[in-house]
């Protein structure tokens, strides 16, 4: 080491001596490294943070790792509906259940359940979960992170010895199938148990030709009508059930926060459009005489994306007052896609005869979607008579809206607003905007999860945790560890809020 | 019969004997049946039109349906090059090119020849013609066509004495390969008489990986670069290249006329445009959060038809006054098309990550192409930008526009109106546009044709032909008999005409 370095050392030594004793910490580093959040406080001692940070963090980031290299391709992630890479998965995910304190079962569905009864084993239960299946070369968060993080959360009560305190049943569920990659149907796993699931679906069969109870009854269930019915669980056996999943979309990241809390899971209505216009010759039909499917479809797709950034309020009305919609459709309270065309017959040199299209529209309100797809197919029809187009429009799917209950969305924001404080690379932030009235960001669920299917049997809520890029469905798919540290505090506050009751 | 029926029976013999003596027969079913043209006319002798009639009209027809069976599948109509049902056609047209009295031979490229040398051997020859290969699933009358009437236009000079008086050589040629199906390459035949065959060519293969070589060399040809270049006509031998095609558009169709003189073929540019955004969850990514490629390639499929449809003058400036283009516009001077799109990965709940579409740019006049094109490309790439999403812009192919000689023009605008005029089914129609100044339409060919091979070598002229609803490359392809007929006779009076030379 020359003389000159030295003395810089020594100098950059009493220089940061000097700012730990003047400035907080993190703030010097936000300051510093402000994106990403590095999280130089952790190796500090005696922040609240600290508490389980082997737990909460560590532990599930490294569970998630293991868990992504449980899957059916050696290339790529993938574990479906009953393969083999799922029964593996559903087998540690119950040893890590065991380890929390919870007493474990596969039901007969292929669902893994770990329950503690609580200090009232007759009390309505509260339920926790996500899905352990995934798509193909999936990433390692999607699903899984539910799990993991409950069960993390579960162990800490444990843990701080209040897990056996706990004013009612907690139920962790691995649901065997929310993707619906396997058998083409989705929510096999959580249907069961909020007593939707229909027996003719056993029927089904995967592209080998293997059918749902042939594949259960493969993995040692009984495959029947009456042993899948038998999963139904009674309403009043269960207080909520509370799911964390990973956004899958970049609302988080814009806030540059970890947590949101869902109010809705959107309704859903998926149009095909053709249209049918005059095939011809590239170079020998003249603009002025051609009947062009191809612009009217280009016209149409401008005039959705018009119709869906400019959405008109629907009969019923949105819930909430216009500011607060407004905020909300920001963060997609009605989102309108066109991700599929095509074009007949698709040669370069030719006009096509028909454009085909596909159009998916989604909102947390059900009025505003069917105002607003009739909008849509209202524009195309105009369109399509003034250009002298056939166009044809078929409804092939709509599911409608759930709404998360207020309840549970309070006790969550709450604990999102708890564990985002606690946190070093978060309180200050979090801080700075609770000074405004801050919350968690309220977001609206584009995507469907096991908490649909469960809002037929009870109430429901669910956390949203940031994942990069809004990336997911992908090997891409990226939660930072802070972020799911985050997550797993958010659920243990939730359930501290829950056993707060206790002594109200 | 009835009583009643046998005077309404006599009643109408009067009445049609009346209407004969007071009216001109065709005017009579003109009125009474409109649309499409019915011939009654043929059936009363004594009209100019009964000029052979059996070979301009009948003749043709019966050829080209007998022609329309010779093909390699028995399902579809296709002759590619040098199959055996290509050198079968070969065959026939040479028996029908004696029969007119022409003196026959299959070149090194399998283009089949039939010459007379007219009353003066060593003067520039009058080349007339037009491709014997097909498309898959093809018409019979794309190409063949051209052929067939020229064969039957020179028979009656031949019947009527005047084919050894011609003041020129007249050469009918039946190029092999126009449509570059097997090899993928246009204008084989017609490009190796104009001499611009490239010998590296004969290296190309087909689907089977037979080579161009190969193929020629497995019908008794040399298949070598010496035996094709040596199919160079010296463009002193040669006066001029007359052909007639069918339309494959609905121009002719909607003026109501059979026969249109081409002023040029159009120029074309062919490009590629990827439009790259954010790939993301239909339902999870806000609207005002995307980089939605679909509604930037929406967008710039409608500025392209407004381009198109309002296009610029380039800098060289189009042929004629204002006036003169813009009727020119309308009948196809400059026309666009967005054939064939993707999007990636093309499912109906992604939005997706590219969008890919071809735009073909077509125009008589290259400045004027020049011009759009790269409007076209400048207002793409604004909405890109607009919309933050990248576009690449990739230009695939370019050929300039092919002028047709004015002095052939006229002498087939002429010709055209005196076959229209001498047919029945027409001459109304035609002497009554006629006081109004009325020609032929003249139009721009926007597909390629051996025409546009042989300008190199020589001043090219070309009739086009209606067909029913413009449509070609089909086995729905149609031209009407009487059309047919017309096109003959236009190419009969076309070299009526250059006999006259002989007399001034």
């Amino acid at each position: 080491m020359k003389k000159g370095c030295v003395v810089c050392y020594v100098a950059a030594i009493i220089l940061v001596t000097t700012l730990l004793q003047t400035c907080s910490v993190t703030a010097f580093f936000a300051d510093a490294v402000p994106q990403p959040f590095v999280s130089p406080g952790h190796g500090f001692p005696g922040f609240n943070s600290m508490r389980h940070r082997n737990i909460l963090r560590d532990e599930v980031t490294a569970r998630l790792k293991e868990l992504g290299n449980v899957s059916d391709s050696k290339d790529v992630l993938q574990r479906t509906f009953l393969s083999p890479a799922a029964l593996a998965a559903g087998r540690l995910l119950a040893v890590w259940m065991k380890d929390a304190g919870l007493r474990t079962w596969e039901d007969e569905l292929g669902n893994v359940h770990g329950r503690s009864d609580g200090a009232n084993a007759t009390a309505p239960a509260l339920l926790l979960g996500s899905h352990m299946d995934t798509v193909i070369d999936a990433g390692r968060y999607d699903g899984a992170l539910g799990i993991v993080t409950a069960i993390a959360a579960v162990k800490v009560l444990k843990v701080e010895g209040k897990l056996h305190q706990f004013p009612r049943p907690i139920e962790i569920i691995a649901f065997s199938d929310e993707e619906g990659i396997r058998f083409q149907t989705t929510f096999l796993g959580s249907s069961a148990v909020a007593g939707t699931f229909q027996p003719k679906h056993l029927k089904n069969v995967d592209a080998r030709g293997i059918s749902i109870g042939a594949a259960l009854r493969a993995a040692s269930h009984l495959g029947t009508t009456e042993s899948v019915s038998s999963l139904k669980y009674n309403p009043a056996s269960v207080w909520g059930y509370v799911e964390l999943h990973i956004e899958q979309g970049p609302v988080l990241e814009a806030h540059g926060l970890p947590l949101g809390v869902v109010e809705a899971i959107a309704g859903q209505t998926r149009l095909t459009v053709r249209v049918h216009g005059s095939q011809g010759h590239a170079g020998t039909v003249p603009m002025s005489m051609r009947k062009d499917p191809m612009i009217a479809a280009a016209q149409s797709i401008v005039s959705i994306e018009n119709i869906c950034t400019h959405p008109e309020k629907g009969v019923g009305g949105s819930r909430g007052a216009t500011a607060m919609s407004t905020a909300v459709n920001h963060a997609g309270a009605i989102v309108c896609t066109v991700g599929e065309i095509h074009s007949w017959p698709g040669a370069s040199n030719v006009i096509p005869g028909e454009v085909m299209f596909t159009i998916d529209v989604r909102s947390k309100d059900d009025s505003d979607r069917e105002t607003n797809v009739v909008r849509i197919e209202g524009g195309i029809h105009k369109i399509c008579r003034k250009r002298g187009v056939r166009c044809s429009i078929e409804r092939k799917h709509e599911a409608n809206a759930i709404a998360c209950a207020p309840g549970l969305n309070d006790r969550l924001h709450a604990a999102a607003q708890a564990a985002m404080k606690e946190l070093p690379p978060f309180r200050n932030n979090v801080s700075a905007l609770d000074d405004g009235g801050f919350t968690a960001p309220t977001l609206v669920s584009g995507a469907g999860h096991d908490a649909m299917a469960m809002a037929s049997l009870t109430q429901v809520g669910m956390l949203f945790l940031r994942c990069t890029g809004g990336v997911s469905h992908s090997p891409a798919e990226h939660v930072q560890d802070d972020d799911i540290w985050a997550g797993s505090l958010a659920l243990l506050h939730f359930m501290e809020g829950v056993l707060g009751d206790l002594s109200r």
